[in-house]
């Protein structure tokens, strides 16, 4: 099953380093790619690019002029992630058992109302506030069942060899 | 077993939205309360308290002015996340087979040095770059093997009836 992430909502000064974090652990929990809409933002879109170039993989970010457009166009199944919705725990089987691709949405407090219609599952991670960051990572890290922390990236410039104490990273030269 | 976040280096400007993130995370999964180093910030825990006063529970944020004197005086286990550390996934059972209280430090790319030496487990939630939030909430996520999700809070003004599709909260009043 292949995962996209969709950042709803994105204000260039306000939400900068949200916006890298939930692209950044859409990436490391396993995502394919994402779609953000909201405002157009190159350097949110280079700061990932940077991030894909030294670590690897073929994480994509593009914009989009309109969520609503994407997630109508969607071939496959949307989760929207929201306080509000069913517990990840009762629906994760079930989100699970289906292949289709999937298009994850995440907006924050104020997501517009008709992501709740247009949804194919409204999923919260816990029905507690906290954030797009952690609700995000826990739901794919549940999807994946954990399997996405044993992920390796192809064609990385940096890796890290993990560590009791202190720092290892190898820094390998690309063709 | 009891957690306390320790999240080091905080900037008030810079960082107000993602401490925030990472404190509301820490309540959410299950933490009993938070600590912060870096500049005394009473907006910060102010926005916390806000939220523990509607959605319940006994969270609590005090500030350290030194994160080594909170460390080195910490009775109980310390568990550095970084990216740099050993893989949560070979060493959650062994951290959970101990009851000690637990010191969860989170920092930041540029976490001092000296933490990775005074850390019981310096821990990594995947060795690829992503966000102090995501990591601090699978982390704790593996550690309460997901029942921190059925935790209810007590004495909250609000709470959320889960839906399949739309918004359900619940006022209640206190006395």
């Amino acid at each position: 099953m292949t995962v996209t992430v969709l950042r709803m909502g994105h204000r260039p000064q306000r939400d900068k380093r949200l916006s890298t974090h939930v692209l950044l652990a859409a990436r490391a929990f396993g995502a394919e790619g994402a779609i953000y809409s909201g405002a157009m933002d190159p350097r949110l879109e280079e700061t990932v690019a940077e991030f894909v170039e030294d670590w690897g993989g073929g994480f994509t970010v593009r914009h989009t002029e309109s969520w609503r457009a994407t997630v109508k166009a969607w071939r496959g199944e949307v989760v929207h992630l929201t306080m509000y919705g069913l517990p990840v725990q009762q629906v994760i089987q079930e989100i699970r058992a289906s292949s289709k691709p999937k298009l994850v949405a995440v907006g924050g407090p104020k997501a517009p109302r008709e992501i709740y219609d247009l949804a194919t599952w409204n999923v919260s991670v816990t029905s507690q506030p906290h954030s797009e960051v952690s609700a995000l990572a826990v739901f794919l890290h549940m999807l994946f069942e954990g399997t996405e922390l044993e992920r390796s990236f192809e064609d990385a410039r940096l890796s890290i060899k993990p560590r009791g104490h202190g720092k290892d990273v190898k820094t390998l030269s690309k063709d």
